[in-house]
């Protein structure tokens, strides 16, 4: 597989953006983000996608270079329009708000709309943290995008709706990202490539049956995933409804009905300033304690470790940046195609990728 | 079993509470906290807690009449100390500062310590959507009272850590109010009364097992719940730290660990006010359209409805509104026991239980 160090691959992905015609500014942080999540192991979020945001821009669903709009705005509070820009440019400026909001008045909450995706969540939240803050971040598909079933359904009626928390603490910031779907559609795809079945009480085919076979999500009629929870899935359910409410409510984006406006993301970013309730010192300490409280149990059989939200995908980042990035051949040859199409000489970027096992 | 309507009921818990020295009015909300649980079917919750809490009031563990000490303050934020009195009359202080700090703020929230047991969640936050915001709740242990295994581990070292949310809309409000472990423990206890096998995912043994045997969390060495999620409960176990985090954490209570000042209940409540973001009626809408959608689904095999949360409690508590709530011959043993013992002539109080079968 190519093996990429994460400054060539931000380096490629920031020149291939700017020379489709997005902002300096736009496609260095877009291209940061993107490597930021092969960095830790979202390939899926990684620049995988760099090839489907050049089509998008292509035909007018990204718009680089987009206003920002304030549409609404008090002390504690921001609702805002990206009008179709960058999800990550967007999803950036509105934690840096939401930080500032939250450093004044110890709460604060920006509810954003007309975004496309916006990456990984964990970013923002992790944001938030490093801040020194707690910051909850809820998204759903701006109304659209649906392909989770409600618990006791058969149709796709949500968006795999994500939730994302940050808290610092004394040393990493606890960063939790999940999918209120039992698992994103990513997951799926990887047993559908190895040819494996699904665990049970991910997915459920076209009439709502239970199935173990990946393909159902990617053959006619189409399957969807189960709310997370298994056999209490009702709360997986409840949760993605909560999420709906927050990000397609309160942005004005819509929640998940019959008529999106379009898919994309619609978001809430919302922030609480832990020093104002018992002292920065005090929650950093505290929040380590849970973290050596939790690892301090004996472990479960067919358990090798205990972690914590964010953990692992910290490790990996540590290791990528030693060992470098691997790409599946078919996204680098997308890429190399890309460049070359746009004129990007990637050969001058990066050196040949380093052929490995 | 003898049922009671709940005007009796509220009356006897009123007016048991009294003669134990509660002041009339925390007997009268307490009260009317515990036949609201059982009203929405929610008995474990219910009329069965009263004659521990009255043992919990002759240990001193409750103090009836407790001040509520207000330990900080700003415009959006409260932290406050509930001095070991009734959680009810606690939670329901703080539910009123945080909807008078979002009117006011757009945001607010309010984090306790040294309550005992809130009771339902679910009551906060519809009180709050009733009040036309956005309320979300976050309960742990006060650090203790550890019943919960971290994904991968063998030891409890959460509490079942529940959160809520309630939504206000064109209709009946949205309420969410769940566990972040698989089940309550109060779920595991109906199956082993009933003497059934509960379902995988629910409980391991005292060794981090997976087991069906509700037993194993009534006997030595004792077993403990799940994390939420079944084969992907690292999820419910994140969503269990996020609550402790948010509701010891904030709370000055501490998030749990091997040394908790003493078991009963730290909580955060925030609120949001969808009038400042999209306006009320707006919200309300959109979250109404949100039900419709989901209950435009075709059914899953095996199920007769789609329900979103708060649905069936509602339903619950029209019918015993109706028809009266039925009673364990045991509870009401203990409660007769207890009024008899107190002084309290409950046969003057309500008419003697109708039995039923």
């Amino acid at each position: 597989m190519p093996t990429l160090q994460h400054d060539q691959l931000e380096r490629i992905a920031r020149e291939i953006l700017s020379a489709a015609g997005v902002p300096e500014d736009e496609a260095q942080l877009v291209g940061e983000a993107l490597v930021r999540a092969n960095l830790a192991g979202c390939d899926s979020h990684g620049v995988l996608r760099l090839p489907n945001y050049l089509r998008q821009i292509d035909a007018g669903a990204i718009v680089p270079g987009a206003q920002i709009e304030i549409e609404r705005e008090t002390p504690t509070t921001v609702v805002l329009s990206g009008n179709w820009g960058f999800g990550q440019v967007i999803g950036a400026r509105a934690t840096e708000m939401v930080i500032a909001k939250t450093q004044a008045n110890a709460l604060g909450a920006v509810a954003g709309r007309r975004s496309n995706h916006v990456g990984a969540l964990a970013d923002y939240v992790e944001a938030i943290a490093q801040a020194g803050l707690i910051g909850l971040m809820f998204v759903n598909g701006h109304g659209g995008a649906h392909n989770t079933v409600p618990w006791g359904g058969a149709d796709a009626r949500l968006c795999t709706n994500p939730m994302a928390a940050g808290f610092p603490t004394d040393a990493d910031p606890i960063v939790l990202d999940i999918s209120t779907a039992a698992v994103a559609e990513g997951k799926v795809r990887t047993y559908r490539i190895s040819g494996e079945q699904v665990p049970d009480h991910w997915i459920v085919d076209s009439d709502g049956r239970p199935t173990n076979d990946p393909e159902v999500l990617y053959r006619k009629p189409q399957g969807n995933l189960l709310p997370l929870g298994g056999n209490v899935g009702y709360k997986g359910f409840g949760l993605g409804m909560m999420v709906d409410l927050l990000a397609g409510g309160l942005s004005g984006a819509g929640t998940s009905g019959p008529h999106p406006e379009r898919g994309g993301n619609a978001f809430t970013i919302m922030a609480l300033d832990p020093a104002v309730f018992v002292g920065e010192e005090h929650f950093r300490a505290d929040a380590a304690a849970l973290v050596a409280w939790v690892k301090s149990s004996r472990l479960a059989p067919g358990f090798g470790e205990i972690t914590v939200p964010g953990e692992l995908e910290r490790r990996e980042r540590q290791r990528r940046l030693r060992e470098g990035i691997p790409l599946p051949a078919e996204t680098w040859a997308e890429i190399a195609e890309a460049a070359e199409r746009l004129g990007v000489r990637y050969a001058k970027l990066a050196p040949p990728p380093v052929a490995s096992s």
